[in-house]
C-alpha cells in the first residue's frame, strides 16, 4: 500500500520555502507486532514546527499532530476502527508502533471525547492547542478573579483561548493583534475587553487606558520590545506565561532583537516568568480536553478554524498560519 | 538631648551628591508611651537606598538599616540595655514606637545570637544582606548539588555570601566580577571555581570554558546584555534569580539600556525567572541569620568587611559602595 509524507530536505531560514519539503510516495511496510496503520483525516500546522526544526539533522518527516482512524492494527491498545490523535505529521498513511515510542516527540493517544463537536477540534481547542493555553495560562500565570490579564498574539490558535479561559476565571482581558479585523473579532465575538492592533497602537498608551489598575498576568507570545512595554505596566507579584517568542523566530542569529532589559521591573516588581513546552504537562492533558470540550458545548469558549483541504495543501496551510493571514487555528482535512 | 540624621532633599540624579543631603541636628522628643531611645552603634549603606529613592516624597530621613542600644525604653519589648537591628537609618540617636509601625520600611528586632562575632555582623551576613543571598538563592534558584551556578556583581555583599551559600549546597559556582583582584579574591580565598573580569572579558568564551555542562542556576544583579549572555547558556529548566538590575540604575528614562530579548530562551529552556524583596521573608529571617553564623564560625563562610568611621563619613562610605571600589559589604562605626 502506497503513503505520502512531506520530509524537511533543508532547514528553514526565515520563512519556510516548498523547496524546504519534498513530498515522498513510498510502499507502507507489512504491520509486525506491536505495528498500527493509521489512515489520517485531519492535519495540523503549528508554530513550532519551524521553532523546533533545528532540533533535529535533516532530512526528517514533518512532525505535527493528526487525527486518524486504525486501519489495521498489531497493538491491542489500539483495535481497527479506534480514532487517534498522534504526532505522526504530514502523511496521508502512517504505520507506527507505539510500544517503542522512545522521544518526546512520538505521541499517540485515543480521540478524546468531543461531545459531537468536529474531531478536528482535538487539533485545536481539545488538542496540543487547546492544553497549552490551558496549562500555560492556569498552572503558570495563575490568573485570579478581578486580575488584569494581557494576551499577544491574541487572536492565534492558543491565545484567543487564553483569553477566554481568562474570561471564565474572571479576569478582565486586554489583547494585542495584528490587524483590525481581528480586532473586532475579539471584542465582538470573542468578548475580550479590550484588544488593540498593534501595528497601529502605542502600547504603552493603550495600557494606561485600557489597564488602569496594572496588569496582574501575561501570556506572553511575541518577546521583544512589546513585552518589555507590558513588563513595564506589571503589579507586584505579576506573572509572566512566556509561550513563544515570535519577534525572535525570524532573526539571524547576528541581528538577534534588542528590548529593553526586563530585570529592573522583574525585581522592583517581584514578578515570575516562567517559559513552558506544553509536553511537561501530557499526563495532564485530558483535564483540559474535558473542561475545554465543555466550555465550548456550553458557549464559554467560541472556536473559529480556518480549514483547508487535501494533502497537497499542507505547506500552504503552514505558511497561511505563519503569515498570521488568518484568524483562528488552521487546519487541513484531508 | 541632641540627634543628627541625614535627610534626602532632592531625589538622586544618577551617582548621588553629598548637596542631596541634609545633616540635620535636631532635639529628641521625650519618651511617650511605647516609645524607646536608640544610640546606633554601627550603620549600614547598601545599594537599595538608591534604588527605592523614587518611592519616597523628598524630604525624607534617610532609611537603612543599624544596630544600636536601647537608652531609654518605655516599650516592655525592649527594655533598657537591649542590643536591637532596627531601620532607623542615617542617625546617631533615635526616637521611635515599634508598636506603631505601619510601613514595610520600619522594622526592629532584637540581635541576633552572632556567637561573637562583631556586631557588625549584623548589617551584613547576618542581616538583610546575607537574608537576601539565602533566600534569593534557595527559595528562587533552588540549587542543587552538581549543578552550575552563575553570580553576577559576585565579590559584592550578596553575591559573594550567594557563591559560598552556593558552594556549601554543592554547586559549581562561576562569578563575574569588576576587578582583576577582587577576581583572584574570589578564586583564591573564597573559593569560587571561576571568577572574571567582566570588564576585561568575552561573556559567552568565559562560560564555554567555565560552564561547560551549561548553567542551572543564575543569581542576576545586573540585568542588561551581560544577562542576556549568561541566559544563552543556561539549561532547560534552568532558574534566574532576580536581585537587582545594575545595569539600569544610573539610566535616564530616554536611555534605558536594551539587551537581547531573553524570551526565547526562556520558552524554549522553560526557564524560570523570579524578582525578589528580601522583605517578603521577613519572618524566616532568623533562619538564615542562624545558618549563616554558623556556617562563618566553621569557616564555610568567609566575609570582607571595609568599616569607615564616624558619622560624618556615612555619605562617603556609601559613594564607596556604589562605586564598587571596595571588596565586600561596607558599614560604618558610629
Amino acid at each position: 500500500m502506497k503513503a505520502r509524507k512531506y520530509v524537511v530536505k533543508n532547514h528553514f531560514n526565515g520563512i519556510p520555502k516548498r523547496e524546504d519539503y519534498e513530498v515522498i510516495e513510498y510502499e507502507l511496510p507489512s504491520l509486525v507486532d506491536g505495528d498500527i496503520l493509521i489512515k489520517a483525516e485531519w492535519v495540523s500546522v503549528d508554530p513550532y514546527m519551524k521553532v523546533f526544526s533545528s532540533n533535529f539533522p535533516t532530512p526528517y518527516d514533518q512532525f505535527g499532530f493528526q487525527t486518524g482512524v486504525v486501519l489495521e492494527s498489531k497493538d491491542p491498545k489500539y483495535p481497527r476502527g479506534t480514532k487517534v490523535v498522534s504526532h505522526a505529521g504530514w502523511c496521508d498513511y502512517c504505520v507506527i508502533n507505539p510500544g517503542k515510542f522512545t522521544s518526546d516527540f512520538e505521541i499517540i493517544y485515543k480521540m478524546p471525547d468531543l461531545q459531537d463537536l468536529s474531531d478536528s477540534i482535538a487539533l485545536s481547542a481539545a488538542g496540543m492547542v487547546g492544553a497549552t493555553a490551558y496549562f500555560g495560562l492556569l498552572e503558570i500565570c495563575k490568573p485570579k478573579a478581578g486580575e488584569t490579564l494581557v494576551v499577544t498574539v491574541a487572536a492565534g490558535a492558543v491565545g484567543s483561548i487564553v483569553g477566554q479561559i481568562g474570561m471564565i476565571v474572571g479576569c478582565r482581558v486586554v489583547g494585542f493583534t495584528g490587524s483590525d479585523e481581528k480586532v473586532r473579532w475579539l471584542e465582538d465575538e470573542i468578548g475580550y475587553d479590550r484588544a488593540f492592533n498593534y501595528k497601529t497602537t502605542d502600547i504603552d498608551e493603550a495600557l494606561k487606558e485600557a489597564a488602569p489598575d496594572g496588569v496582574d498576568c501575561y501570556f506572553d507570545n511575541v518577546g521583544g520590545e512589546m513585552s518589555s512595554i507590558i513588563m513595564n505596566h506589571m503589579n507586584e507579584f505579576g506573572r509572566v506565561s512566556v509561550c513563544g517568542c515570535i519577534s525572535a523566530y525570524t532573526a539571524e542569529e547576528d541581528n538577534f532583537p534588542k528590548a529593553s532589559t526586563t530585570q529592573l521591573n522583574i525585581f522592583l516588581k517581584q514578578l515570575k516568568i516562567e517559559g513552558f513546552i506544553v509536553l511537561r504537562w501530557l499526563n495532564e492533558w485530558p483535564t483540559a480536553f474535558r473542561d475545554i470540550t465543555s466550555w465550548i458545548k456550553s458557549g464559554e469558549i467560541k472556536i473559529k478554524e480556518h480549514v483547508l483541504e487535501g494533502f497537497d495543501n499542507i505547506f500552504d496551510a503552514f505558511i497561511s498560519m505563519i503569515s498570521g493571514a488568518n484568524t483562528g487555528k488552521v487546519v487541513v482535512k484531508l
